[in-house]
C-alpha cells in the first residue's frame, strides 16, 4: 500500500518527535536561538500566545483578579527562605553575578573582549518563579483582614534551565502567567486553587479544544513548597501526557517564610494562606501535538490569528482586478460578522503573487481557506475547505449561505477537533488493576495511559515510575469528565497493595 | 499668605522630585523592591500601562506590524559585534555567568547557603535592547529582496544597571516595545523611522495629552550605532526634559555587523538598512510629571483604568440599598455608552465601607467622580466633580444630562490637560542668540529651555552640556508644532561660531 504524499516528513506515525519539529517550521510558529535553549517565537507563533494572552486575561479579570509587574530578578537570600522551594529550583537557575562588562585586550591576539565585571556582593537569579519575590511585596501589602483576598496575576518571562529543551514544550526561557493570591484562612484558598483549575479546564476545552483530565498531584509530584497541587493533563496524539497548567494551594508554607501575616478578625496575628497558578507558551505545544496532522499544523478557531484565509485565483491579468476586489469585499462582509465566540471574525486576503499559497496556509493551520476565481464572481460561489478535513476536500458554496454559516463553520470545527481528541484519549486510557498487566502494559509502543485502583506509598510510586519512566499524571478529580466505565473498572483494591476502594491514578509517559 | 491645605507633602513648588515620589506612593502605582533599582508596578500603574500597550498595539499593526519574541540572554560575542553599539551598553549590562545553584554548609555557622554553580563557557548579558539578538534571527530570515520590508516588534522587559534609579522614570528593569525593521534601501528606512516619530507624536499628544517636541538628536546625543535618531520631548512640571520615545535609523551599521544581507532586485547581495524604535513604562513616569498637581495624580481619560468613579454616600442604613442600586444602574448605562476615543467608558462603583474614598480616588487621579446620595435619587441628580478642576468643585447635574455628555467631560478633560501642558511649555521655551545670555540663563531655579541657532561642532556642544548640566534635547523637525515667533526669534547666526542660518536647537536639564 503506498502511502499519500503529505505536507509533512516524516508523518506522525513514523517519527512524532521529528514531526513535531516540523510542523513547527513548515507553520514557521519558532525556531532555536544560539542562546542555549531559548526559542524565538515568529510572527504566526506569537499571535496564538496573543489570543491566548487576551482570552485568558478577560477570565482573570472577571473573577476579581488585577495584573501587576514583579522584578524579573530575585535576590538569592529570598529563594533559600522556602528549603523546598530553593531546592527544586537550584539545579536549573540562571544567576546574575556581575552588573557591567569591561573591554580588555586579548594579550595573544590583540583583539578587544568584553569579560564580565563589577561583581555583585549578592548574585540574583532570573526568576524560575516568583513565589518569593510577590511574597515579599504581599507582605508588605497585607496588615489586615481587610486586605484581604489579595488576587495578583502577572503575564512574565520566567527563565529554568532545561537541559533538554523542546521548542514551547521545555525551553529554558518561557513566557506564562503567574497568579499569586493571599487569603484569611485554608478554605478560601482551596476554594480559589480550585476555581483556577476549573477556569483552565474550562479554558483547554472551551478555547483550545483540549479534553484535559483535571486532578490532584501525588506528594512526589507536587510543585516544591506546596501542599497540594492542581493540574490539567491533556493527551496528545503519541498517546504521551503534557500537563498543561497548575494550580497551587501553598498552605502557610510562603507565608510563614515570608512573613505574610495579618491581624485577623478576631485581633490575632495569623499567616496568610497563598495560592499560586500558571500557564506558559506549553499551551502552544500541547495544542500541535493534540490537534495537528501530517499536513500540518490545525489550529483551534479561537486562537487562531486568522480564522478565514481567503486565496484570489488570477489565472488571466483581465480578471484579476475583478477578483481581488470581490474577495477584499467578502472580507470586509465577513469582518462585520461576529463568531460563534463573540469577537469579530479575523479574515485575511494572501494576495501575494507567489505559487503555493495554498498549502502555505494549509501548512499553517487557517481554520477555513476561501478560493475565489473569475468564474466564482459570476455564479455568486465560492470555493471553501475546511482544515479539520482532508486537504483536498472542497465545498462550493452560495456566496450568500457561506456568509451566513461562517460562524457555525468555525463552531463545528472547534467541536470537530475536540470530539476528535476525547474520542482519542479516551480509546487510548486503559482501566488496570493488576500488577502483571500494569508491568507489561508499559513494554508496547506508545502505551498510552493506565487507570488504576492506588493506595501506594511515594517510595513504591517512585520504584514504579522509575521502572518504567512513567509517571502518575494525576488523581482525577471527582467531576473529571473521564468515561464511567473506565473509572468503575479502575475502582477497587489497589492493583499494588491489595487496599480497598483506593482512588483512581492516572498513569503515563509524559513531555 | 498661608497655602491651602493639599493632599501631596511637599507640593510640586516645595520639592519636586520628593512630591513626584508622593504622588505615585498616594496614587498606589508602583514601589521599590529589594532587587536593587528594580521596581514592583501595583494594578494601579500597571493598569496604565496595559491600556498604553493595547492602544499602541492597534496603531503598530495598522501600520503594518507583526509581534514576535525574542530571548531574553545575549550571547556576549552577539553584543561584541558592533563596537559603538556595544561600548554604550557595557557599563550597565547584568551578566549571566552561571546557570545553577549549590547548597553549601558554612563552616562558620553551620547553615546551608546556595552559592552559583555550573560556570558558563560563555557568559550572556541581559538584553538593554534587542538589536543584536533580534539582528541574528533577521540574517537568518532575510535572503531575497522579497522578504523586505520586515516589520517587526517585541513588547518585552530589559535591563539597564542604572546608578541613579527613580521610579517609572530610570529603573534597572523596565518595560517597553522594541520595533525592529529592515529595508531594502535608505529611503525607505528613513520613512519607516519617520513614520514611528510622528506616530509616537501623535499618541503623546492624543493618549497622553503630552505636547511633545519632535526632533532629530545631535551625534553627540545619537543611540549608540544609530546613523540618525528621532525623539519626542516632553516638558515637564520643573521644566526639566523627559525623552520619551525614540526612533533610530540604523544605517548598514548592525546588518554589516550581522549579515543582514539579501540579494536585490539586481541580482546583487547587498546589506539591509534597518531600524529600531521603543517607548517604555518612562511613559508613566513622563504623564505624571506632566499633568499630577499638588493633590496627586491626574490621568489623562485615555489611560485612566477607570474613567469615571461613581461613589455612593450611604449617611443612613435604611436607603443605603436604594443608593447602592442608582449608583449600579448609573454604571450600567455609563458601561453601554462609548467614549470620545471609540473605547467602552470605563466605570467603577466603590462599595467599599470606609471612610476618604473621594480622597483616595483625587488622588489616583480618575478623571471623573461622581457621588450619589439619597437626596439625589428623588431629584435624580448627580454631583460631578473633574479632576482637572478644583478637588472641591461641584457640579449638580441631571442624571440624563450627565449620560449624553459623559463623553464630551472626558474629551473636554483631555482637551485641558493638554492645552494646559502646551501653554506650560511654550511659555518655558526661550529663544536666545547671544552666548552671554546662554551663560546666564543656566543659573536661574528651574531654567526652562533654550531654543537657540546652533552649528557647534559635538566638542563644543559637549563643552557646554558639561559646564551647565543640560544638553540638546533635539533639533526640532520642520513641523514639530512649536510657536512661530519661538521658532523666527531662535533661528538665524549660531550664538558660538556665529555661523549664519543655523538651525534651532533646543537645551534644557532633563530625566
Amino acid at each position: 500500500m503506498s502511502a499519500a504524499k503529505t505536507a509533512i516528513t516524516p508523518t506522525r506515525h513514523e517519527d512524532f518527535p521529528e514531526w513535531y519539529q516540523q510542523v513547527i517550521k513548515a507553520a514557521d510558529l519558532a525556531e532555536n536561538s544560539e542562546t542555549r535553549g531559548c526559542m524565538v517565537i515568529k510572527p504566526w507563533g506569537y499571535g496564538i500566545w496573543e489570543l491566548i494572552q487576551k482570552q485568558l486575561d478577560v477570565r482573570f479579570k472577571e473573577t476579581g483578579h488585577q495584573n501587576a509587574y514583579f522584578p524579573l530578578l530575585i535576590p538569592l537570600s529570598y529563594l533559600e527562605k522556602e528549603a523546598e522551594h530553593a531546592e527544586g529550583f537550584a539545579t536549573e537557575c540562571a544567576v546574575v553575578t556581575h552588573h557591567r562588562l569591561e573591554a580588555v585586550k586579548d594579550p595573544v591576539t590583540g583583539k578587544t573582549k568584553m569579560i564580565p565585571s563589577g561583581e555583585l556582593a549578592e548574585p540574583y537569579v532570573i526568576r524560575p518563579t516568583s513565589e518569593t519575590i510577590i511574597g515579599a511585596a504581599f507582605a508588605r501589602w497585607v496588615q489586615s483582614y481587610r486586605d484581604l483576598p489579595l488576587l495578583i496575576n502577572q503575564w512574565a518571562n520566567v527563565m529554568r534551565w532545561e537541559m533538554r529543551p523542546r521548542l514551547f514544550l521545555r525551553t529554558a526561557e518561557f513566557l506564562w502567567q503567574e497568579g499569586h493570591t493571599a487569603h484569611e484562612n485554608k478554605e478560601e484558598a482551596i476554594v480559589e486553587t480550585e476555581m483556577i483549575h476549573r477556569l483552565y479546564e474550562a479554558f483547554a476545552r472551551d478555547h483550545l479544544a483540549i479534553p484535559v483530565v483535571p486532578g490532584e498531584k501525588t506528594e512526589n509530584e507536587r510543585f516544591p513548597g506546596a501542599d497540594m497541587t492542581l493540574t490539567i493533563e491533556a493527551m496528545v496524539q503519541d498517546k504521551k501526557a503534557i500537563q498543561a497548567g497548575t494550580s497551587h494551594y501553598l498552605g502557610q508554607n510562603f507565608s510563614k517564610a515570608q512573613n505574610i501575616s495579618f491581624t485577623s478578625r478576631e485581633g490575632e496575628k495569623e499567616f496568610a494562606h497563598t495560592t499560586s497558578w500558571g500557564v506558559s507558551t506549553r499551551l502552544i505545544g500541547t495544542l500541535i501535538m493534540a490537534h495537528s496532522d501530517d499536513d500540518g499544523l490545525v489550529l483551534p478557531p479561537r486562537v487562531a490569528t486568522q480564522q478565514v484565509v481567503i486565496i484570489p485565483v488570477t489565472p488571466k491579468d483581465d480578471s484579476k482586478e475583478a477578483v481581488l476586489a470581490a474577495c477584499d469585499a467578502l472580507a470586509e462582509k465577513l469582518r462585520k460578522k461576529t463568531s460563534y465566540h463573540g469577537d469579530a471574525i479575523r479574515v485575511h486576503v494572501d494576495k501575494r503573487d507567489v505559487s503555493g499559497k495554498k498549502w502555505e496556509w494549509v501548512k499553517k493551520g487557517a481554520p477555513i481557506r476561501v478560493e475565489i476565481g473569475p468564474r466564482d464572481i459570476e455564479s455568486r460561489k465560492v470555493c471553501v475547505q475546511r482544515r479539520d478535513r482532508g486537504a483536498n476536500e472542497k465545498d462550493f458554496m452560495d456566496k450568500e449561505e457561506f456568509l451566513q454559516t461562517v460562524p457555525n463553520l468555525l463552531q463545528d470545527i472547534h467541536d470537530t477537533l475536540l470530539a476528535r481528541a476525547q474520542e482519542f484519549r479516551d480509546a487510548n486510557i486503559t482501566a488496570c488493576t493488576s500488577l502483571e498487566e500494569f508491568h507489561s502494559h508499559w513494554a508496547n509502543d506508545n502505551p498510552g495511559w493506565l487507570a488504576t485502583p492506588w493506595a501506594g506509598s511515594p517510595e513504591e510510586e517512585d520504584e514504579l515510575s522509575k521502572k518504567h519512566k512513567i509517571t502518575i499524571r494525576c488523581m482525577p478529580i471527582k467531576d473529571a469528565g473521564l468515561p464511567k466505565d473506565l473509572l468503575s473498572a479502575a475502582t477497587g483494591a489497589c492493583f499494588l497493595t491489595g487496599k480497598q476502594s483506593s482512588p483512581v491514578a492516572i498513569w503515563g509517559r509524559s513531555y
